[in-house]
This record gives structure tokens, sequence and C-alpha cells, in this order.
């Protein structure tokens, strides 16, 4: 598909600013956007991305300074990419309402009209979908867990019982949430099991990727709070408390009774010990391993994880280490030799 | 639900030493507990805890010191707190006996009358079950797979063919056990792979976390050993030898025919290469790698990973390095000037 | 099972040289293979192994130097190898063609005759299956995406919506292929989703592991080329790209829209951050962190990953740091007395 950035402009109820006979080919995010493609910056920390990205056009809010490119301006630049997507990707498709006749609904159960429970799926008995739910094919979602409006699970996602998912949230394929905690007591030489008997809530808009998983609490509940955003294969513990509009990136892995604030970010493949707090707006750097409390929008690096300033002073000095030992051994050299001409004394 | 801790000391075959009158409102173990809670302490490792713990009273054994909180006392503790536990939480409902009619069973596989096969389960040809099994919504037994007596699979287990499960095994969603191992020999450009004719076998009284994947042997077979205990997440490669009451914490990865002792103890995201040995009793620190065969007993720590006061020191040194550096700029000026001192001569 | 290597070397038309009345129990790889049984040399960087393998033969290609063990000569050690794995092993069964009668496929979809669709096994509306392709129990396939001839997925495998997997791909049990990329702007306090509208495309004879993420594109593909090998549990990000014939070892995670080349090998738990290349035939040790491009060829290792030899005389001199910070201590005295000695003047 292509179409003349003039036309997009008019599909997007936006105006076109320079060029509008460049050809679009497709929508992009400003940082994956290439040659042909349009793109749209809404949050001012992208700014910087402006001069780099390679896409063809932006979509910017009103009255934007001339970057060399076409623009399209919009009040809204989010929305209206939104609908550039739609433009060119088409609306994805809802499945039609209803349950699926391989589906297993426990007696008692009641599905709304408007949500959709695919094949294979299984709704124990008295689990409760909200409004306009999605359930796709072989879910799984565990006796009395609540599911809110509009959640969307994709297929084979596990919800154990008990566990409450607010609206909008979304789960990727293979997430589990409400596995048993990772609970053991030692009796002389074995390892007996604490018995898990908490649930898990995960908030409002809240986002989780693929084959995560998400541990019920001990005792209590381990909580996910609104709007935060947890991507592929992170491990969160029982008990663990994750605040409000946290980025929790790939790999992550978070043991229990940890805290976090709100706003918090976590890069991929971060580690944070048990029963530590890290502070609102906090953010940990790739890898790092956390092992002591983090205060509010404190940026933490390293193994184990220290202020980043102090981070990066320490890893320059380590890329100098070899030369600093010749530094040293020089040094000893003249010292001596110093030392040799007292010698006569 | 409150009840007068006396209430509960009576429930639980125990004997009040304090203020029965405390009024209880849950059960948590000794580092999670929080006001109003009981707790227990059964292994004095955890003593140090009682201290710390913010729990409102402690099932502890008979002639325990005074802590300055209310005690409940019992012979066995765990036991009596188990029975605390479903006190407060409720027996978890075992489902009941049978197999669903939607569940595909292979002619010729017995299921025991008291075992469960849940919806959508598939049951290959040959899979053998124990008595009171118990096997969740959407779990697959792949053809001659064995599971033991009581075994527990939670919705969505993948065991493949030929594998092992011991008695009493419990194991959570979306893990996979007996996955081909990663093995492939180069030829000229392209890798040919090498088939994985092995298996799996999972020791009585193991439980495994969610989302974790066990590879069956490339000839043989990959073994857990009784009684360990494995997190979510955690990556066990072909040929792997783990031995008794072990502890894997989340996301661990163990390369391929690596041998661990019994009561190893792994932290979270470590990392071991092949074909190495972790002796009995070794314990490996948080996101470690561990490169070279550990003894046992020994305490490792870091990357690569040292004995752990070794790790302390050098992380020590590092964290002292900026200052090292400035000493020796320092250093080099003062031996300048002593050497223009003797320039004269 | 016990045959003499006279025999089986008949069996996979080879022949002895050295004593041929070795009984053989099994076969096993060049490094797992314990006495009693064979394995194969057709690498020659297996080479040093040969010295090392406790197995009792070893199949090689013709006119093998003299190594103190029995051979089987054969010109393909390779298929040489595979007809022994058959002979101990026997054939692994490829399930008879046919959908079995809980599997939902859409009106419309075509399963080829001599293609299997295991139980309850769900094929959305477009979805295509090439000649023998093994479909096993549970997996879901998205609308319109496409499988290649003797694809081979394992139990529980999600491919979703417009993904294509080329011809002979193998995927194990657990993995998400074309789930949405993390990809969210940042409105005022709030993450709002950035439609994930691209795919996935795998190229002919890849292998992909258990639990495996592989997000689709923003917009565009996420791609991995033909030939290549991925363990279990790696993560792979929105719009990355994948050479062909790489290797990449468990739980790595490789970040949005990075590119690698042909012959890349990443070792287990490798971390690599997004819109970066990694050249031809570079390969990255185990738990590497790797934040720059890295050149074709270049050999990389540490936190954060320099050129290995750099990596090893840094990771040395961190091992001297502390008889360092004596060196220093030491040498600071000697000069504080050779001022001493100066101050008199």
């Amino acid at each position: 598909m292509k179409v003349t950035l003039e036309a997009v402009a008019r599909a997007i109820d936006g105006t076109v600013v320079g060029d509008g006979s460049v050809e679009i080919t497709g929508v992009a995010g400003i940082r994956e956007a290439r040659e042909g493609e349009l793109t749209f910056l809404a949050n001012p920390r992208y700014e910087p991305y402006l001069e780099l990205t390679q896409a063809s056009a932006v979509i910017v809010s009103e009255n934007h300074r001339n970057i060399g490119k076409p623009l399209i301006e919009n009040p809204n630049p989010y929305l209206a990419f939104l609908k550039a997507v739609r433009l060119f990707a088409g609306e994805k498709e809802r499945p039609r309402p209803g349950v699926h006749a391989s589906a297993v609904v426990a007696p008692g159960v009641s599905v709304p009209p408007d949500a959709y429970v695919g094949p294979h799926a299984v709704l124990e008995p008295g689990a409760r979908l909200g409004s306009r739910a999605v359930v796709h094919a072989g879910c799984y979602i565990g006796g009395n867990a609540v599911l809110g409006d509009e959640v969307l699970l994709y297929p084979r996602v596990t919800v154990r019982e008990e566990c409450v998912l607010g609206d909008r949230v979304i789960v990727h394929s293979g997430t589990v949430i409400g596995s048993d905690g990772f609970g053991f007591v030692r009796d002389g030489d074995v390892y007996r099991k604490l018995p898990q008997v908490g649930n898990v809530e995960i908030g409002d808009d809240v986002e989780i990727g693929a084959n995560v998983t998400i541990d019920r609490a001990t005792t209590g509940t381990t909580r996910v709070g609104a709007g935060s955003k947890i991507d592929n294969l992170v491990q969160i513990a029982h008990n663990v408390q994750i605040g409000r509009n946290c980025i929790i990136v790939a790999q992550v892995g978070i043991s229990g009774s940890t805290v976090l604030g709100d706003h918090v970010v976590l890069a991929g493949q971060v580690g944070i010990v048990g029963h530590i707090e890290i502070g609102d707006g906090a953010s940990v750097g790739a890898q790092s391993g956390v092992s002591k409390s983090v205060k509010p929008g404190e940026r933490m690096f390293g193994h184990p994880a220290r202020p980043l300033r102090e981070a990066k002073r320490i890893e320059a000095s380590i890329r100098n280490l070899p030369e600093l030992i010749q530094t040293v051994r020089a040094l000893k050299r003249r010292v001596e030799e110093l030392e040799g001409l007292q010698e006569p004394r």
C-alpha cells in the first residue's frame, strides 16, 4: 500500500506542513521507522530522535519547528498515529462474541454476551468474566478467578484460582499468573512445602508479555499496579508489590516480598533480591543485580548495582586497570632507584 | 477471619505461652508475616528472624525462651503450622477423581479410579498414572511417560515421551519436561541435529515451578534427585544430573552434562557451564557465573564465580579503585619531585 | 541392547579398524559418551575430544590416524552415526497422518493428507500447513499463519496470526512466536500501547527450543535466518533480524531492532541491547552484556562485553587487585621515607 502524505493527513484529521506528495508505505515507531514510513512524536523525551529517524514524515503536535521533513500536525499525535496504523494495517479483528463449542465452562459460570471464549478454553467454577472480555484458545481460568472488562488473554494463558485481573489487562501467550510461590522450610535434611494460600491481583491497563511467571502470595496478595507493563519471560515472586506505571523489561527477576514504587523502570535481565524497596521513579540498567533498597529517582547500574555515576567511574577505573598496573610497576622501579641513590649514606 | 490465639492453639493441639487473647487474622512465613499474623519456627537457622518478625505470635517447639511475644508450643511446629494454614485458608480442594469428558486418553491407558484427569488433557499411548495422581486441564503426557503416586500437574504442563516422574512430584503450569537437548554438530557451513534419544527422570518429592524447561538427555537420562525444589523459568540442559534436596532459584541456567551433588543451593539467575561438578552442599550467589567445578561445601560468588571471601575482597578492592588511582597519581608526582631533587647531582 | 562393534559397522555400512569384538551398548556425542558407547567425529574442531572421550569406539571418515581405540570408518560419519542412533534407539515414530477429532480446524483451512494435527490443536481461519507437517496436541496456529513442509511443532506451541515458518522448522513445547512487541509511548504519566502490526518469519531448517518467546515486529518483520538454532527460554524482541546458521544458547535476550549476521554464536544468558549490529561470525561469551555493535568475527566477553583478549587482561588485573593495593601502600611508605630523608635539607 502506497498513499501520499496528503491522503494520510486527510484520513487522520491532520494538516500537512511541507511536501504532501511524499509517498508513505507504512507506519512505525520513531526509532524503528525506515524510509517511506510515517512516525510520530508525542513525548518530548523522544525529540532527539527527530534528527535521527529515517522516517519520511512525522506526526507532531501543532506549531512544531521545521526539521527538514514533511510533517502532519494534529493536537494529539498519538491518537492520530493510531488512526494511521489502522489505515495501513487494518483494524485487528476482534473475535466475534460467543463461547466456542469445545470450551469447557463450569456450571454456574456466566459469560457476558459480548465476551469471547475460544476453543478448548477452560473456566473453572466461580470464574467471572467482565464485559467484552476475550479469552483465546486454550486459556485456563481457575476457580473464582476474576477477569475485568475488556481483558484480553492471548492463547494458552493460565490464570490460577482466586487471582484477579483489572479492566483492559492484556496477557500474552504462555504466561502463568498465580503459580505457587517458592516457599519451603528446612526440616532436618529435607525441605517441606509452605502452602501458598494467597493470590495475585493485576491492576487496570497492565500488559504482561509471553511466558511470564507471577507467583501467588504465601498469604495475602502479589500485586502489579495499574498501568505497569511487563515484557516476556519475567519472573515475579510471591508477595512482590509493583506500583503503577512501571516498565519491567524482558527476563527480569524480582525476588519475594520486594516492593517497587510507581514509575520504576527495570531494564532487561535485571535481578532484584527479596525484601527490599525500590523507590518511585527509580531505574536500573540492564543485567544489574540489586541487593539493597534504592531511593526514589535513583538510577542504578552494575553488579552489585550502584548509583549510575559511581558505577560509571568504577567502570572507567576498571578499563584503565592494566595501565594502572604498568604505572605502579614503573613507580616501584623508580622508587627502588631513588632508594639506591640513598644507599651509600 | 479473626480468632484468638487461644482458639488457634486448641485447633492445632498446641499450648499458649503468654497472652492467649491476642487476635490472629492469618498465617505467614517468619519473614513475610505482618502484624496480626501467626508464624512458626521449625529450623534453628531461622532463629535470628524471631527478633525481626512482625508476626503477632509464633509456633515454636517446647520450652522456648521468652521473645516478648505470645507463643504456641507444639513438638512439631511445622505440622502445627500446616494445621493453622488449613484453619485460615481452608483445605485446598482436591479435584474429584475422574477423567473429564474432553480429555483424550489413548486406548490402553488406564487411569486409576482415584486419579483426576482434567479438561483437554492428553495422555498418549503407554502413559501411566500413579494412584491419586492429578493431571489438570490442558496437560500433555507423552507416550510411555510415567507419573508416580500423588503426582500433581497444574494446568498446561508438558511431559514428553518416555519421561518418568516419581511420587508426589509437583509441576507448575507451562513447564516442559523432556524437550530435545540442544545438540548439533557442525557440518561445513550448517548445523546437523544430533538426535536426542534419552529421557528425563524426576525423583520423589521434587517440586518444579512454572515455565521451567528440562531437556531430555542426548542418550541416557537427565536427572533431578529426590526432594529437590526448582523455581520458575529455570533451564536444565540435556544430561544434567541434579542431586537430592537441592534448591534452584528462578531463572538459573545449568548447561549440558553438569553434575550437582546433594543439598546444592543456586540463587537466582546463576549460570553454570557444561561438563563440570558442583559438590555436595555447595552454594552459589545470585547472578554468578560458574565456569569451573566447585568443591563440596564451598560458597561461590561473582563473575566469574570465586570463593565468597575472595569475591568479597575483590569487590571491596573494586569499590576503592577510583581512590587507588588518585593515590597512585599523587605518588607519581611525589616520586617525580624526589627525582627532581636528585637531578642536580 | 548390546552388540559387537563389528555388527554395528555392518548395519551402518562402515569398516572396523581395530578390535571389532568390543561390545557397544549405546551412542552419544563425543563429549557425553561413556564407556561402552559409540560416538563419531565429523567436524575437525572436535578432534581434541578424541583423546578425551570415554567412548569405546568412534566413527570417523576414512584413513584416520590411530587413537588407541577401535574405529568405524565411513565417508560420512554424521550420517553413519544417525544410522547407529536408529539402531539403538529405534526410529522416532512419526504420528500417523490425520486430524484428531478434537482438533478445531477453521472452515476453509485444508490440511494436507500427509500432515498430522493432534488433539485439541487449533487452526484459525487462513492458516496453511505444508506437506508432512506435524502439529502436536494443544498447538495454536493463528489466522493466516503459514507452516512450511515437514514443520514439526511439539505440544502446546503458539504461532500467532500472520507468522511464517519455513520448511523443516522444529519448535519445542511452550514456545510463543508472534507475541506483541514491547512497544509503548509515554503520554504524560501513563504508557500507551504502540500497536504491533508486523509479523515473524522463521527460515528453513531453524530449530527453536522450549518456552522461547519471539515477538512480532512493530511494523515489518522479525526474522530468524535459515539454519539458525535457538535454545530454551530465549527472548527475541520485535524487529530483531537474525542471520543464517546462528547459535543462540539458553536464556539469551536480544533487544528490539538488533541485527545479527550469519554464523553468530551467543552463549547462555547473554544480553544484547537494541538497535545494534553483531557482525558475521562474531561470538559472545556466557552472561556477557553487549551494548555496542560488534565487528564480524570478533569474540566478545564480559560486562560490558569487550574483545576477548582485552576482557581476559582486565579480568586478570582484577584478580590481582588486592595485591596491587598492597604494593601501592608499601610504595607510599617508601616514598614517605625517601621524602623524610630529604626533609633536613
